[in-house]
């Protein structure tokens, strides 16, 4: 029998990168890459073709039915696009519904979140996802929570500073207590293979879960696991909500409104700790399936699990090449 | 036990009017009107409070810790708000939300359609469901199809045309085999009686369904029940495509966009006979549970018993107080 074919956009990102090695870990599928002109003479394109993914070059800007012609016979698409350039998926969803694709998922692989004004990027996505619903063609959405990789304090000792990118997880946000949706990003590409081999995920929302966690059960998991004793500094909800609102002030003051960090951030913590989107019990409010009721064998990489490694210094900095933090910096000045 | 509370706006309308007949038939609800200041004292309005319906009075734009104090101990919202009106539902989601209200049910009430720039008015409406889910307020999606009442032809001997509201139902729209569904408008509250008190249904979209019918089936039906030998002009799918086009720059060169009747029936027929978005298939596609499966032992009336009354002369002619005629015509000049 043939292989299930793959297509998948972004595979030299982070998300992307993780969602190939649980295809190839998987081993059931032909796996192609949608690779730009600009990026295949890359070292990091050049180490994917080196191990014998073929590419598909476009920039995702050529007449639909050129695309058509590049993508036929394709039975998935899985889009890890770079979230600023999201609304570039739009053509290829045209060229998916010509094509006759069997499911395409859009980059979503974040955390639960309705649109409707909560986090400009959901709704950039919500975009995504009408112009697939407009194309009647079959889809999961997938969404996955926060990182693992995101969602850990610092510890007294400075041990776990090698493995935070961002600033602003060393305080707990509003009482502490909204449960949030964690996985482990390794496990990204694991939740992926079973999803699109699951018919009954079929023009379906799922989201990927292997802890559901407070920031309070988070400080005490890596209290005790670190034996540290932990600084609990609170911002209020109401700090959270000023905050944001002040970040988009200054967004609209200075002209940087489009990738503005500061508001994203904010808009994050907003929804995340304040509105407890990220909720299991919002997901299934909002007409998620629940992975862990999907596939009950699958053992995900839980937080502990990760934290014990953290600790461990066995945690990798995301991003590594610097390029988000320059954002961010360049951001805050 | 107390009786299931329900706050109904828009009685006075069509669709409104419909939802309170088949409420007060169920038997089971205490019924609430929602009705605005200026509206209290018209014919409509007295009529049903001298029914005994108790009112509501706002017109949506009070603050909403007033409203909610109005709307306090409803079980269940529902809102037939005339659709140049939906946005002013969004302050009564909020009110819901903080008033504890189990389930609002916007005014949805359409054909099945998916947002993202087919239909302005079903873009509007998604509007209102996504300040439902950042709301976190429980819900049901009703759609319905087309009623019975707007979609059949003339037929030759003009024994129809005392029924008929607008032009445009006399042509077949491209091959004529997108198959649309159908409910007859006096079964609109009856398959909303059973929907709210339905846990099934909640936080679901449903769409309810008599018939799902091609117009060429429809034109053997009404030739086959009158014995006249209908004309059949037939719109190409192109054509439809281009009027809607030509539709909309006229609508944009006359500046007159908001309620253009003209682009509504464009992107009508281009979604329904072209697109056929209206379809069980594509309900079935963009995730609505079917009232026929959810409830199988209810009979709705079916299309060929509403045109052997309207053969008969029984059938009413909508919007009798000829304002929606008269935008029409307004709209063309």
């Amino acid at each position: 029998m043939a292989k299930h074919r793959v297509l998948l956009i972004g595979a030299t990102g982070e998300t992307g990168g993780d969602i190939l090695s649980g295809l190839v870990e998987d081993g059931s599928f032909d796996i192609s890459l949608l690779i730009r002109p600009s990026s295949t003479n890359t070292p990091k394109a050049k180490a994917l073709e080196a191990h014998g993914f073929p590419f598909v070059v476009s920039d995702l800007t050529e007449p639909v039915d050129q695309l058509v012609t590049k993508i036929k016979g394709i039975d998935t698409i899985i889009s890890a696009i770079r979230s600023q350039e999201a609304l570039s998926e739009i053509i290829l969803v045209e060229a998916a519904a010509k094509a006759g694709t069997k499911r395409f998922l859009p980059c979503d692989f974040g955390p639960v979140c309705p649109p409707g004004g909560i986090m400009a990027v959901r709704d950039t996505k919500e975009i995504v996802h009408n112009a697939i619903l407009v194309a009647k063609l079959p889809y999961t959405f997938v969404d996955i929570g926060f990182w693992h990789q995101f969602s850990f304090p610092p510890v007294p000792s400075g041990k776990l500073d090698y493995a935070i990118l961002f600033p602003g997880t060393n305080v707990i946000y509003g009482d502490g207590n909204a449960e949030g949706i964690l996985t482990d990003k390794r496990d990204l590409g694991r939740f992926v293979a079973r999803i699109i081999k699951d018919e009954r995920t079929i023009n379906k929302k799922v989201v990927a879960i292997a802890d559901a966690l407070t920031q309070n059960q988070i400080w005490e998991i890596v209290e005790r696991l670190s034996g540290e004793k932990m600084n609990r500094t609170y911002v209020s909800a109401d700090e959270v909500v000023s905050q944001l609102a002040r970040a988009k002030e200054a967004a609209v003051a200075s002209g940087n409104e489009k990738v503005n960090l500061e508001v994203i951030a904010g808009s994050y913590n907003w929804s995340r700790y304040v509105r407890a989107d990220n909720s299991p019990e919002n997901a299934k409010y909002l007409g998620y399936l629940d992975s862990r009721e999907l596939y009950p064998d699958f053992r995900p990489i839980g937080f502990e699990e990760f934290m014990r490694e953290a600790l461990q210094g066995k945690a990798k900095k995301l991003y590594a090449d610097g390029k988000v933090e320059k954002l961010y910096n360049d951001g805050k000045r």
